[in-house]
């Protein structure tokens, strides 16, 4: 791989397109070049990059002649459409949709957990879905001391999830009511301001979110766990950014509280704010903008023999997205 | 019990204590007189009962005289300094607060669940904490089916529960996000606006919050179910109004989603809303004012043998508070 390498984002004017964006700049990634590209409608657009405007072009197949990296998160759709095609032009994709996360000739890699696993792309490498990845951020750890046998686990996850859409979906309905206005709605079935919606994705015929299952499904192949078992409710809230997770987790081994924190202070991308007493834990508001996530709340389970209730928050646009695809970038270049 | 009891209400000005009020007209409690009662601050105001305008008196050691039902709910200290003596006047007190709940020597009443516990009481009932009750209507059916051997469980719990300064905390943050001001504090420990706290009440030395310990402590309780088991994490949402819990439950006798939804759908105090194919669930929102609780996405537990995950919401300042207190006082005369 190219030191230097021509990097493209695909999907450079969404939600999480600009954070790759920003985060390329702030972590000094050494791309030679940056290439936007995104549907016809943004073409013309201009975003900045290291003091420089740089404008939209539009995607296309024939677009990845001479790039090495490029970043995808346009959706699921666009992924499966254009990534083989750039894979094919020798370029190598870092894909955030969920496309081919489970396709077992794709590798799905959280760096600080399966870099390893980055050796045998084929030209397409996926990054993992959101919660699933500030989840494991916490929870893998504590598989390598412990060895996790299954979690019980319930979002909160924030409306920057869905989209730049959804922000503007609950700014305006905030101010709809704070003016006592009538709530209009667009993106979501029901209004997200001052209300929790237990729909994630798209039902499943198990009664399951797709969202909900990723976390079994993903969290297996990322953690090469093929028994880990994961029952997860997740719900939008009405935060604009970072998710939070709170977890039950149940171990082959023996845990104790000092042992897990003794871990996961050591655990990279991770930080312990665990001290309740002076009311200090993870918060999503104070964790919006961070690389790392945080976890807390650290407490021997009450309910399994041997397991541990703990919460965990990070910003589901870097560490969920845009920041695991960049770190993903950094290992091919090393 | 006199037929047409004198009802006071101790709290009268506080969010539980206007529900309350509310709760006793709409339900045509046939009080014979109603006195509301409170803090020498709250003294002279007026609040509506029956088209009357009725003025708070001031709560005292002697207020009792004559009372034949006192709902409480003016916080556990006042309820410990002021029940028994109620009680020793000859009244009986139906207590919101935690005060009481696990004393041996008073019943702790889901009317639903365990009315038959209000035939020993000796002056002093309790109401269960919000969550537990809310959680129960829905998860007592099931056990009394399936044998619940424990739960996993998340809240999303609304402002309203920590009283009337948490609510207009949460409109005043909202305004100052809106005009861009600086967020100030009063209630809560961190922002509530566009944020969620892993904190409902206070730490216990487990790790626990209080809250969180009520679920298994009282449920224990109210289900006659010495060894069930929860492991919970009480989370505050920037919701208004109603709590909605995310439950993991393991049964000792084999359950499957058909037969649980049998069991609900006959089910008193509780609605099954569960139709996530055209985005019906339990919604906080929806379920603001209403007096029944709703169960929804029901499946089989992708994480146990022999469970359920479900959601559950309900209004707690009504089945979580004000109603179950009524419903109680509505046992006594019967």
């Amino acid at each position: 791989m190219n030191r230097n390498p021509h990097v493209a984002v695909v999907g450079a004017t969404g939600a999480v397109g600009i954070e790759m964006i920003k985060t390329l700049e702030k972590r000094n990634f050494p791309a030679g070049k940056l290439t936007l590209l995104a549907s016809a409608r943004s073409v013309g657009k201009k975003l900045k990059y290291r003091g420089q405007e740089l404008a939209v072009a539009e995607l296309k197949k024939d677009s990845f002649g001479g790039i090495d990296i490029a970043l995808f998160s346009a959706g699921g759709s666009i992924s499966k459409e254009y990534a083989p095609a750039a894979a094919q032009a020798g370029c190598v994709v870092i894909d955030n949709s969920s496309a081919f996360r489970m396709d077992d000739r794709v590798p799905l890699v959280i760096p600080e957990i399966n870099a390893a696993d980055l050796k045998w792309h084929k030209g397409i490498i996926a990054n993992p879905n959101c919660t699933t990845a500030i989840t494991l951020i916490a929870l893998y750890p504590l598989h390598a001391a412990f060895q996790c046998r299954r979690i019980f686990a319930s979002s909160y996850q924030a409306v920057s999830g869905t989209g730049a859409k959804a922000i503007t979906e609950l700014e305006r309905q905030v101010e709809q009511v704070v003016q006592r206005q009538p709530v209009t709605r667009e993106v979501y079935p029901h209004q997200i301001a001052f209300n929790v919606l237990p729909h994630v994705d798209s039902f499943l015929p198990n009664g399951y979110t797709r969202e909900e299952m990723k976390m079994e499904n993903e969290g297996r192949k990322i953690m090469h766990h093929p028994t880990f078992r994961a029952s997860v409710t997740c719900v939008r809230v009405p935060v604009y950014r970072a998710h939070s997770i709170a977890i039950s987790a149940e171990f082959e081994r023996p845990v104790t509280v000092e042992a897990a924190l003794a871990v996961l202070r050591k655990a990279p991308g991770l930080d312990v704010i665990d001290n309740p007493a002076q009311s200090e834990y993870p918060l999503p508001l104070y964790l919006s903008g961070k690389y790392n996530c945080a976890v807390g709340r650290l407490r021997q389970d009450c309910a399994l023999d041997n397991g541990l209730c703990f919460w965990v928050s990070g910003d589901q646009l870097l560490k969920g997205a845009a920041l695991n695809a960049v770190q993903i970038a950094e290992e091919l270049i090393k």
